[in-house]
């Protein structure tokens, strides 16, 4: 490298500073005597600091993020129903903004179900595979309004906004993904029977693309089905490509399916290299557990390996999958404390 | 009754017919020595009326099934890819146009998880419950649109319409279905932090009807959490009220963890009553199986119970769900064929 990467760091709320405390520190042992060196800057985001000053994500701390290489995401978000929040949507205001302004149009969410880890499901098989969500677009665009408020005449709309440009770029990532694992499937969830418009985009994208891409299975499920199949014979995905609000919905039940969202990492990617990419777990800032030490820090954890991955050093990411493999294998029904936790993989990334 | 219920019957593609003829012969058995009476006109619809004359819906059909009471529908839809299909959407010419013609906005979609019958999940606990999903709005009303298709420049809308006037009428129907249930819970199903404008009504609806059933327990949950649920959890749900698109894929996600759509029956109710009710098994033509006889009528035989529950007769609505009951709990692995399953339930209900 030579270069410091700068990374923002950005804790947020609730459990957020506890995880990303354990994942930094597992960031720290895998680089440990390699020539990866970080300079990290800690910004205070999320629900507190709307309290604390009334600011969401000013221009400034904007300017200051792009300023970045990378970013790592805790989770925010404040206590559901505080009223003190209630003119404040930090979700939108901050972690969508973010996606928004950073252009992440790959939000890159993998799916592995860990021998040991347990599922919700009797018989899940053998599941590994990639949500390639789209993170510019469609419902997610804040495009809607509403008339006559508060009245019977109220009309809310919601406009669901896809490009050519946006929907290709996408898919171009997902054929690549797909085309560099081994199984080389891909399949499109969308709902085309219904959204007509949107769907016909999706569809016929996916056509041309994979006309690039012969080797490579291409599939097509409705997101209704899709989810049956998550249940069912989640075994037999292997990438999937849709679009930001379905892939919202997918990638919860995913996690579900294979051990829990306190399992779950997420890039928050531009290719493009224009702008930092953010890698966050999938989980949120659970407001409940916080302070308490007994946050699962794995989901963190395991998006330095996605932040790895992004910075051109599998090498570094597969040790720490494999001593994240490693720990959820030994770990049962053992209840550990956040620290425990990253103790345990900090020390088998040093062995 | 006195005169006797006109029923439209729509046994549409694939397995449609085979399934609808196994239900009409348990609404037989359970009239047979009752003052209730049918009146049955057949209308053929779906992808092979299409083939045969073009038509998919024409306004002719359309009036004469207003002329009925009630709406008993097998299941519509082609092969998929079928290039003599290309041209039609089934799905949105005619389920869809049903749906909003005689507005039909509560599409009503128990589950259970009859003892006996396997689930995916490990611990899938006490399921029983029911949704509630509009029918009649949202991102299913088809307005949207596309300009410079087949370009990079090309964008393609889809808006989701809600009105003040279309959810409180299906919230006030889920509260009356909670309210009426012994748990007396209700969940809302939507994803109010990112689309803010149809979600603030949807909030705001539940709120203010709720303030008029002090006796119903109200939560909420995201779309995404509430799959985890599903999975997690199902045991929680009592009713969910949700919108057309989210209750599109909450339900396929309920029927797989409750047996599998091969037992998920759905009502399209208009409870104004001024038109016709439609009721049908979730699930689809399913052209692959289509005249093997192997389909299972299960779904569709359910789907009479809540015909019956429509009709005011709860009485023989029970004695159809019993006679499933009964039947599915012996069921076991034994692969048996459509009309032997017809057999079973048809002589359960004599007995
Ligand atoms: C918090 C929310 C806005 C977000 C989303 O819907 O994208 C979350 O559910 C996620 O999946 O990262
Ligand atoms: C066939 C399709 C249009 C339909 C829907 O999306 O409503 C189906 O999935 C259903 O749930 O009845």
């Amino acid at each position: 490298m030579g270069e410091a990467v700068r990374l923002a760091v950005i804790p947020g709320d609730g459990i957020g500073p506890e995880v990303v405390d354990e994942a930094l520190r597992v960031l720290a042992a895998v680089s440990d005597g390699t020539d990866l060196e970080f300079e990290q800057t800690r910004f205070s985001l999320g629900a507190q600091r709307y309290l604390d000053t009334g600011d969401v994500l000013t221009d400034d701390d904007l300017v200051a993020i792009k300023g970045h290489d990378a970013i790592l995401l805790g989770a925010v978000g404040g206590v559901p129903g505080d009223p003190r929040l209630a003119g404040a949507n930090i979700e939108r205001g901050l972690l969508l903004k973010l996606r928004f302004e950073l252009d992440h149009y790959v939000n890159l969410r993998p799916s592995v179900l860990y021998p040991g880890v347990a599922s919700p499901l009797a018989n899940p098989g053998h599941v590994d595979f990639v949500v390639v969500r789209e993170g510019t677009e469609g419902p997610y665009v804040g495009n809607g309004g509403t008339i006559r408020a508060g009245t019977p005449h109220e009309v809310a709309n919601e406009v669901s906004v896809n490009t050519g440009y946006g929907v290709e770029r996408v898919v171009r990532y997902a054929f690549a993904a797909a085309s560099a694992r081994p199984r080389k499937r891909l399949t499109l969830v969308h709902k085309t029977n219904v959204l007509v418009f949107a769907g016909s985009l999706w569809k016929r994208t996916v056509d041309a693309v994979g006309a690039e891409y012969p080797d490579v299975t291409v599939d097509y499920l409705h997101v209704d089905a899709a989810t049956i199949f998550l249940v069912t014979d989640p075994a037999r995905f292997d990438v999937i490509v849709t679009d930001n609000l379905f892939g919202d919905i997918l990638t919860d039940l995913a996690g579900a399916i294979s051990g829990g969202i306190g399992l779950a990492a997420s890039g928050n990617i531009n290719p493009d290299g224009r702008f930092p990419s953010m890698f966050e777990p999938v989980h949120g800032s659970a407001p409940d557990i916080a302070g308490k030490g007994i946050a699962d820090p794995t989901a963190a954890i395991l998006s330095i390996a996605l932040l790895l991955d992004h910075l051109g050093r599998a090498g570094d990411a597969a040790k720490v999958r494999d001593a994240v493999a490693a720990d959820v294998a030994e770990r049962g029904d053992a209840k550990r404390s956040t620290s425990e936790v990253g103790d345990a993989i900090v020390a088998r990334i040093g062995a």
